[in-house]
């Protein structure tokens, strides 16, 4: 292999496999990047084989020549450190030679380096996808789906399949659904599918949905998302993302939901935050977390916690409504604060059917995100 | 105590203050900020035993009114949830309130607050200082000769008073060195004393350092450093800011400096510190941060480090100028790097005396900061 290519696209597509690449592994094959030459660009790919991410750069873009290949070829070179000289190297334009034993050599302006590459034959080939469903979906859309639910997976892995988010894909709708055992998340969209087509939900974890937010464009583009048995690929640009998906069959989370209120509420979201915010502040000094949250007879509620070694806090909110029983619940005020902060409408409506069953928090007037809290069981 | 204040000073204040509570304790009143109020305006102190941080925040501020204090009194709070808490306030008015007990009460808007106070008077009374003698320097001078010393003192504690700088005032001149046995920066700068005047070295610890460069203020202003036995006492603003000095003899560093060259180096500073750079980046991955600089025979130097596992890169400089005997020396990148980022010249001159004595390096033209490295002794 040897070939002239641009510091900046290369060092930009460095960037993207680069989160593939695993911070700690015993195959030392994985800590490199494989690097494709070939007439019409080069090929970039890294994996920790959960995650495998493929990125192209065009020889040519707009009639400007990025890359000129001399040899094709292939290498693997320690990712890490190609990563971090690659963007210090002096000047622009940047040669790669590969000799005997994959020992790689690049140039830049007045600086040589010598590589100490491993052989290409030894990376692992690319995950197979039987390409029979895909649907398409904008990458600001995909972003805020991910965003609303994955905060809500379950860390602990004794139930491995609640540390994923499940997809449904389902009468031309796509949903998420995150949950911990005490809180659950959901959040839907339509997407534009032949309501023929039957796509098997998959569960995708935690670890794939947040680097693929890193790397999905800032700019608003079409995503396309390939299901297969046991792989995901995120398809954009120049990149390809596949992704494992988790074994184990997701809990029927639907009988948690209750169908209907005893007690309704709205409320101004900002201001309910900033509450929940300094409760939490307080009451996760007693590493409870418990904020107590009452209905006055004046359509008002008061928001409360303490904690014997600092104190208590409690004030007053106004409500937009209230409707039904007055209750006095707890909660867990970091859960209801995560849930606050990806609701991204102005009003939230709170739903309850007692003080011992689920809360049901979404956006006014939107029914396709829903935030469910399980509330704690308290004296008073 | 009964006071009404407003919340931006006071979280300013806080937040100055809070630099010197210790993150951990075992002693509970040093959890606290003391607060103390009378018809002046509100005092808050913090301290770790080692650095006691004291700010003023008075009543009237141009005309306008701060604090409205209505009963003069003293409590010691939370500091950390007092700091968190003050930020999240709804309203700009915030009263204070201390009750039996020291309980006191915290009201802003809607929001009331109950917090556990203690008792001020178990809370240690400020350091004793014997102002003798004290010197006046502008913020942004201190600022500078801080961070072009403090990253060469030892981490390590085997010799406590090498994990200080040392501050020497002699002949109209204070002095900063540190040195961790491996490498020595010092800077110096004039100060307007009395030449008859004699302050004992102190040796500053670090830390103390450290908070003090990130609670001087932004805008160029001059701060009046008090020198006691055991204490040093910066006064700035509304700031008192005191810490204890270390114990200890300062070991004689003088003999280290060499009195003259047999090799001289000029280089402009930013090519030099990027070929540092990116030695550095594959000297550490074999863990030695052995960097090698030969002198050649045509005005250039070459900068070369290399790894089994990773390979080698080897780069050319040209030099400005290069006088006496041509070297080849080894040395540490990282200390090389540190030293090359506190010159703020464009051009750096470099001393030699064989590759077995220290490297001597200076802004070009400026004699007031020096940087000392100790060569490897490598085998060729």
């Amino acid at each position: 292999m040897k070939l002239q290519i641009s510091k900046t696209p290369l060092n930009d597509a460095i960037q993207d496999v680069m989160k593939a690449v695993p911070t700690k592994t015993s195959n030392p094959i994985l800590t490199g990047i494989k690097i494709d030459a070939d007439s019409h660009g080069v090929t970039l790919t890294a994996t920790d084989s959960d995650i495998t991410i493929r990125r192209f750069i065009a020889a040519e873009e707009g009639g400007l020549t990025i890359i000129d290949v001399h040899i094709p070829g292939s290498v693997v070179l320690p990712a890490k450190f190609f990563s971090e000289i690659v963007r210090r190297l002096p000047m622009e334009k940047v040669l790669l030679e590969v000799n005997d034993l994959f020992t790689t050599v690049l140039r830049s302006g007045k600086v040589e380096l010598q590589l100490v590459g491993l052989d290409p034959e030894e990376f692992p080939s690319l995950p197979q996808i039987e390409r029979n469903h895909s649907i398409e979906i904008s990458s600001h859309l995909l972003k805020d789906m991910i965003r609303q639910t994955v905060f809500a997976i379950a860390t602990n892995e004794s139930t491995p399949v609640l540390t994923g988010v499940l997809w449904t894909v389902e009468d031309r709708k796509i949903k998420f659904t995150a949950c911990d055992r005490h809180r659950l998340a959901s959040r839907e969209t339509d997407v534009p599918i032949d309501s023929d087509i039957r796509i098997n939900p998959v569960v995708v974890s935690g670890r794939t949905l947040n680097e693929l937010q890193k790397i999905l464009p800032d700019q608003n583009e079409m995503v396309t998302i390939v299901f297969s048995d046991n792989q995901i690929l995120f398809r954009f640009r120049s990149i390809l993302f596949y992704s494992q998906v988790l074994d184990g069959t997701y809990p029927d989370t639907t009988k948690l939901i209750p169908r209907s209120f005893n007690t309704e509420l709205v409320l101004e979201r900002s201001l309910f935050e900033d509450a929940i915010e300094r409760a939490y502040l307080l009451s996760r000094e007693s590493k409870s977390n418990i904020v107590k949250l009452s209905m006055n007879e004046n359509q008002s509620i008061e928001i409360s916690s303490s904690s014997s070694e600092i104190g208590k806090v409690t004030e007053e909110i106004d409500a937009k409504e209230i409707s039904g029983e007055l209750l006095k619940i707890s909660f867990n005020s970091k859960f209801m604060l995560d849930a606050l902060k990806v609701i991204d409408n102005d009003w939230v409506h709170l739903g309850f059917t007692s003080a011992m069953h689920p809360i049901i928090m979404k956006p006014l007037e939107d029914a396709t995100l829903m935030q469910l809290i399980l509330p704690y069981r308290t004296m008073n």
